[in-house]
């Protein structure tokens, strides 16, 4: 039988280029999260079932996870998403931990997807959270990182844009402002989320649809449109101009601009899919015409560790996906070229493998990554399999080298030659 | 329903202390192998069932791992061990890859285990390997590496000892030397594996048992016990002296001899467990008598590429595990203390968090690591808050610094406080 060399449908091999953009996008997540004193936490990728079940979802669970019993006859599932997961660890230490706790994570996760562009059955997401902060300033933060972040690959405000808006606020306008019903608004919710997705009348129509003669006479359809009519906060009635979530957007895209971060506004329109967001929700949209659609977001769910018995927390939260980041570096040419990690493969001419290692260990002990030859080929052989692997410079190593302690540093690149001791290959080559 | 806040069974969470550990470890792991010229890859956790049914282990597949239906009717493993997947990515690009390959990797490996000390369902493993080298120049950069990440764990010789073998001779010496059938080799070989554990006595009546009368009127009994009570190479009986493999091994410590490494010896009793291993083998165990086990180990594996339907090649690799490794440094007092990656906390006196916000920004444009407060306390809670999370550092931020540019630093270890501008701060929180 011969085996496949396919890696699992919907999922990536990494091959070291591969991996190198990977360990460049997790290296400025890294870097920016600890920049603002955010700390690295990890957990188990199986998580008991019960997990994700704790909204009764036990229909997503069976269709669009990997989900499992173990040996022990226990239901375990894949993780979809790293919130319940930080959730659980939170509490686990409510007592113990010191707040505003701040915590971020690089897990991988798995739902099962008919595989498509940007929807792999796994992918990594960084997941930034923060506990315990019941403020804007949770939310300020937060975006602040966003734009660390962006800023750190090179996004530019004009590449990309935030969009902000309260999930309560809304809330409020569906069911107290225009009145209408528990059921209605759940299918209201969806249709605002794709309103800029279908023509505008065909958007009316479909709501005008949903209300009930009643609602219609009673002005509810109006009432909403315009409130979906606003393009600013100021746009709002002025009813709704008082509202408690209304001042925090308010408070908080003044803050944002006064902190430089100039591509956040207002959106009526951004609703957020999951179930636990409590207020102000944001989402970002990449400006790319060719590729206008959601980024990443993330917003306050206040109260979700409660689910585990203990005093709920104020808690806001982001993820940003390696799939869709990476579409949006290479659709603005952001990502960069990335060369090997090895500064230098060594070439030898002659039998003076002894030798030539360890110059090696001299060199690796200086700080340089270095590569021996070990195919024994000859020299211009050796040079190709350093460009093969992208390596940039080639060193010579034969035995009147190693007598003089004088080498021939070649950069495959440039082609430029210089003749160099240690400490001189030292400088070339860090 | 209240959640359990536990992780999975046989599982670890990692808390951001906890997972400091992990990104040193994983820290020192990298900055070894890329000095040696050695490129990181990865492939996902889920693989195809059939990667790890190639010799027919259908028991192991039910008993030991965690093997379950995708909804596709397809059966998927989660990944036991890298080297099926390296060698699944070797085979996929068998032509185009440039040899010697030099790669590594960090993945989370799952075993369907009774969870013990030492034993974990899940855990990390470095796994090194290189393609494309025949003769021992291979192993030689392969324990150099080994010896390489343990210096650099502040380990010494005599903290621990590289004993190797070679699988090639020890079949050669059971089949022909000493004249054991097939089945009789197999029950050797496990016996041989376990001979340091068990008083000798007890293991030459078990041998005994194992031959037949006419294999022991014919001295195989003696013959495989005189191979076995050989403590150098040079013991060993002269016929076996100039086997290929034992010249090898010769030639092979003499090397690490000359680069350095002093705690390399060869042992008779070294068999390794896995089938695929075809030479040289090779395991590190623990000097300290607390825990005197095999830490980690690898070996010469030519050829398992082929299962692919590809031409074979030679490879050699190995792997370290957290689990045992943390052990190790523990047991040495070697771990050393982490402290956070945060360089230090801002105190605010009073409502300046946007002017402490925009300090801060200017400090992580610097380089530095700063966490702002968004707790609202008082002083002497924020430095309370601070000491929790163990940053080393609390800066003041009122309107008076904010206007002056003068900013008190206290370090929460030493009690040393001192006034500083922006510069200032810079070279002493870096």
């Amino acid at each position: 039988m011969k085996l496949s060399t396919q890696p699992y449908k919907g999922t990536r091999d990494f091959y070291p280029e591969d991996k190198r953009v990977q360990k460049y996008l997790f290296g400025v997540w890294r870097q920016v999260c600890e920049s603002f004193g955010y700390e690295e936490y990890d957990a188990p990728i199986l998580e008991p079932t019960e997990l994700y079940l704790s909204k009764g979802n036990q229909e997503i669970i069976d269709e669009q996870t990997y989900t499992f019993e173990d040996r022990g006859k226990r239901s375990v599932t894949m993780r979809t998403e790293m919130t319940p997961t930080v959730s659980r660890l939170v509490a686990g230490r409510r007592q113990e931990l010191a707040y505003p706790l701040r915590w971020y994570s690089i897990p991988n996760l798995w739902r099962y997807e008919r595989p498509q562009k940007g929807r792999l059955r796994e992918h990594w997401q960084l997941n930034v959270d923060i506990f315990g902060v019941s403020g804007t300033s949770a939310e300020l933060e937060l975006i602040q990182i966003v734009d660390g972040i962006m800023g750190a690959f090179g996004a530019s405000a004009e590449m990309y844009t935030i969009k902000l808006n309260s999930r309560k606020f809304m809330d409020y306008v569906l069911s107290d402002y225009a009145g209408f019903e528990a059921k209605q608004r759940l299918e209201l919710a969806r249709l605002i989320d794709r309103l800029k997705k279908m023509p505008y009348d065909e958007f009316v129509a479909k709501v005008d649809a949903i209300a009930t003669p009643a609602q219609r006479k009673d002005g509810a359809v109006e009432k909403l449109l315009t409130v979906l009519s606003a393009k600013t906060l100021k746009d709002l009635p002025k009813d709704l101009q008082s509202y408690a979530s209304i001042n925090e957007l308010k408070v908080l895209l003044s803050a944002l601009d006064q902190l430089g971060v100039k591509n956040a506004e207002f959106d009526v329109t951004v609703m957020r899919g999951f179930d636990y967001y409590t207020d102000i929700v944001f989402e970002a949209f990449d400006n790319n015409p060719d590729n206008n659609r959601s980024m990443f977001g993330g917003g306050r769910y206040d109260g979700l560790i409660s689910l585990f018995g203990v005093e709920p927390l104020p808690t806001v939260g982001f993820g940003m996906g390696d799939v869709t980041l990476t579409e949006f570096l290479r659709g603005h040419r952001l990502l960069p070229d990335l060369v090997s990690e090895t500064a230098a493969y060594l070439a030898l001419v002659g039998d003076v493998h002894t030798g030539a290692q360890k110059l090696a260990a001299e060199l690796r002990k200086a700080g340089m990554n270095v590569a021996v030859d070990l195919s024994g080929r000859k020299l211009g052989d050796q040079f190709k399999i350093a460009e093969k692997k992208g390596i940039q410079n080639v060193l010579i190593v034969g035995e009147n080298e190693l007598k003089t302690g004088q080498f021939t540093l070649k950069n495959l690149k440039t082609g430029k030659e210089q003749k160099l001791d240690v400490k001189g290959l030292e400088k070339a080559l860090s």
